[in-house]
């Protein structure tokens, strides 16, 4: 298998790994924690959500985090942006870009921003135009491609229609998210290769949810077919709503291993990546499920004892 | 990737799996969950260990364990075999085959059994011999291929001189053993590559360790250079005393949902698995690591709230 010889990791962690936490993290804890990532090594940082605080309240002090932190240079400071009342804020706050979001499958759009799919098309493309009329580079976020929690299949042409048609109202880059972790490699490998066909591969980024437990397989596919562009939120914060008790996002430090085993350079520093998941563990008073965290704290309890 | 129609898994779990454990489970309770995994689908169960009880007083029941059981058609029972005192009380109790074992670093395998890998092979070559003289066969256990915590690396030279000393030696199969989870998906191939240019790929099992959460995609790697053998232990059961707190062996639920949804058939019914995993952490009263269990639990306690 060819794998590319560097990988973009675009660290999701304090916003989709963040954004259902159902307690309200200090907005001085989460600064500081974005600080911390800041000094990893990491060249992105999904720092929040301009989204409606009385849908994701643990968010709602998007703008005060934003202008709060402390911008490294060479550091992408991006935000979510569901719709221009979300993108007006965000660019108050002057982030360095914005990325919006929507769902492959129809009832999954549906459920979380309440219009069809046809119907979100226009209000992202009128978010878009503003937001690189500012001066904004816009991704894309694409929800259940692999599958839906209610629709369960998901066809690689539904997912391929949505993809291309947010790239071409503008976005430079789509992430495919596997929103329930039920893509298997197989599928990941067949989805991309007609994927890839038509549209190119630098315009695509692979978002996984380990739910059950594949993706980090699903991720080596994806490099395998070309894909150079991963999301991973630390220590794999961020539950999935439909599979409760189930682990969410894959975890940014157990990708960086394995890229680093395997001789794939992220840039990022797995130590300090680890310092900044036991700080924001320690601030939620909840140990992060990553297989890294779990060492670590094994480590530090032998030590100490 | 080309992936095998069907694979052979091997579940480990009431020997690897209950070794390390350090209360003692009621025989009856072992005999119990055996029962259980033998109307699973499993053809293969390694059902405890015939080591000196002082070793793994875990597994001093091995002779009741393996007395106890109800022996399914078309199910192998297995068990661990040191040496000939071993496989003396293992031919007593009548199981269908043995396995030995050794490591493929010196370091660890005079820490795990008090002798050189030199002084090994004419204890291990008796153990084969008398075994295949009663009518057994032998499988062998390849410790530390991927790298030994003493050691570090391991040369994939090494790994192969012993694997093929042990197949000269009459075993007909080689699990390579992955103790404390360090293997990558680009080591596992190239090694593989490398080791099955001399030996042949049915010669070959694999049995990978979830440490580092690489186990999935190891076993995929390994699946696409042709090898259909894969170990696991339901749950994840089993730990890596060298790592405390880390996940152990790859769970074979986790496996079976991986290659269900892939297409690639088992022969292994997951829900029957998944009521054997609850059975055996009811009864260790420890919830079981892995992700089908976590959502097995997850649905449980919302159909009952």
């Amino acid at each position: 298998m060819n794998y590319p010889e560097r990988v973009l990791i675009k660290e999701v962690g304090p916003r989709d790994g963040l954004q259902n936490e159902k307690v309200f993290l200090p907005t001085q804890t989460k600064i500081d924690w974005i600080n911390q990532l800041s000094k990893t090594g990491l060249s992105y940082i999904e720092i929040t959500s301009f989204v409606n605080p009385k849908w994701i309240p643990a968010l709602s002090d998007c703008y005060e985090v934003a202008k709060g932190i402390t911008r490294e240079p060479g550091v992408t400071y991006a935000a979510l942006v569901p719709n221009m009342k979300g993108l007006e804020k965000a660019l108050l706050a002057d982030v360095d870009e914005v990325a919006v979001f929507m769902s492959a499958s129809d009832t999954h759009n549906k459920k979380n921003i309440n219009k069809s799919i046809e119907e979100t098309f226009p209000v992202l493309e009128e978010t878009i135009r503003e937001a690189k009329a500012s001066g904004k580079k816009v991704r894309g976020y694409l929800s259940t491609v692999f599958g839906c929690p209610y629709e369960g299949h998901v066809s690689p042409e539904q997912a391929e229609k949505v993809t291309t048609k947010l790239l071409e109202m503008g976005v430079y880059e789509v992430s495919l998210g596997d929103t329930i972790g039920v893509g298997n490699p197989r599928q990941v490998e067949s989805n991309l290769n007609q994927w890839t066909a038509s549209i190119p591969k630098e315009n695509l980024a692979l978002h996984f949810h380990n739910t059950r437990g594949m993706a980090l397989a699903n991720t080596l596919v994806g490099m395998s077919a070309g894909i150079t562009t991963i999301d991973g939120s630390l220590g794999g914060l961020g539950g999935c709503p439909y599979a409760k008790g189930a682990s969410g996002n894959l975890a940014t430090d157990d990708l960086i291993h394995m890229l680093s085993e395997m001789g794939i350079d992220s840039g990022i520093d797995l130590g300090s990546l680890v310092n900044a998941g036991h700080f924001i563990e320690t601030s939620l008073e909840k140990p992060l499920i990553s297989h890294q965290m779990e060492i670590a704290r094994a480590q530090k309890a032998e030590q100490t004892s």
